[in-house]
């Protein structure tokens, strides 16, 4: 089994994600929400790379049957109902609605990933669970930071390098530099990992804005027990039948 | 003082270089090829992006003044004088050439970081004196590496982490993640600096194609005490006059 994992969707070549399983990452924060959404009931998630693709697409589908989420610099995009913070997407508010979800990084890796056999949206909140299904896939893998605007992140190499290590130890992969790479910076930072979050310069900037408490919500292992894949171009909870 | 770090050339955004000491690494084998050239005499060195590039420069200079080098997917380009093994750049071949340079990705990094306030072509060969240059300058650092078609490396990466390592040990920088990381894996790594270029992906490629003692050679700690930097557009050693 070959475990590649890429700092930035940037990274990856023409139809490398084919027949294989891609986790998507992005730590900070666009993978915690998400979780959060899909735990909170609500009915799917659209990814898209604009907030103007998100208004075309609330024109299709009618603004009354949509959520418009996301962010550009940390912060609510104008005109939309919901930012990136995971403590927006409570039960009332996203029970049983769709959500047009355009963020900076994550939604737009989400959607270049899109060529996945099995495309499941990662994070430390639902880690066991993401875990166990691309265990049992048991196929070739492919594990993808979003970064921050083209470049490395530090909180999404940890994680991602959470996945190697734990698919490694079951697995016995060969694993590509990058992801030789995560496993050895996840291994120095295991013990801390709020504290990577803290350190990294995405988790500086939403400091200064005032975040902190999504810091420490986006650092919690396993607090999230929920399986988001992405199936034809909606991002849905994982059953069996998916 | 900040200390940027760059996983691939592509990570860098417009205007970001400038005012900037730089360091550029392609440990396999750019780096290490320029290093020999110029300690063994070579008048200079033009970087260029492609083999094409090199033919048109050709022309204008004159055949009988240059000599072409470089290689695609690891071996000589056909109809070139050498390739980018630092055993080919000895004495008697390259004593006052010019030499026009086209690798897969140490030249055209060099090329895309021309902006930088002083570019010095860094690699483990000639680590302490790159070092002592950039101390001397005391300003903002960027170190970028030079990867492979776009992706991250991890020879560059531990090399560059040691620069990191190193100058933060004097100057006490802000590291941006890349830098924090890139730290991270050459303190993992500083004992058996070798076996990274061993079990690299481009370190395993260019074993396959029979380059193991390039591996050998690339990996020698201040072996070849030269200074390269790029002065409009042509790579010379430096003097205290540059």
């Amino acid at each position: 089994m070959k475990i590649d994992l890429f700092f930035t969707p940037e990274e990856l070549k023409e139809n490398i994600l084919v027949d294989k399983a891609v986790i998507v990452i992005d730590v900070l924060r666009a993978s915690v929400t998400i979780a959060q959404a899909l735990y909170n009931g609500c009915k799917d998630i659209i990814p898209v790379e604009s907030a103007a693709k998100s208004l075309d697409l609330m024109q299709k589908i009618g603004r009354q049957f949509v959520l418009l989420c996301g962010e550009r610099d940390g912060q609510k995009i104008e005109g939309f109902d919901l930012g990136n913070s995971p403590f927006e997407y409570l039960e009332p508010v996203v029970r049983d609605k769709t959500l047009i979800f355009a963020t900076t990084n994550g939604s737009k890796a989400i959607v270049k990933v899109a060529s996945g056999d099995k495309v499941v949206i990662g994070s430390f909140v639902n880690f066991r669970e993401v875990l166990e299904l691309v265990l049992n896939l048991n196929k070739d893998s492919a594990i993808v930071c979003s970064g921050k605007n083209g470049n490395f992140s530090l909180e999404d190499a940890v994680c991602g390098g959470m996945f190697v290590h734990k698919l490694q130890d079951q697995r016995k992969g060969e694993l590509n530099d990058a992801a030789q790479a995560a496993s050895a910076l996840y291994q120095k930072h295991k013990e801390n990992l709020q504290k990577v979050l803290e350190a990294s310069d995405h988790g500086k900037f939403l400091s200064s804005l005032g975040f902190d408490k999504d810091l420490s919500f986006c650092s919690q292992l396993n607090s999230l027990p929920v399986l988001p894949i992405l199936e034809k171009g909606r991002i849905i909870k994982y059953t069996a039948l998916s």
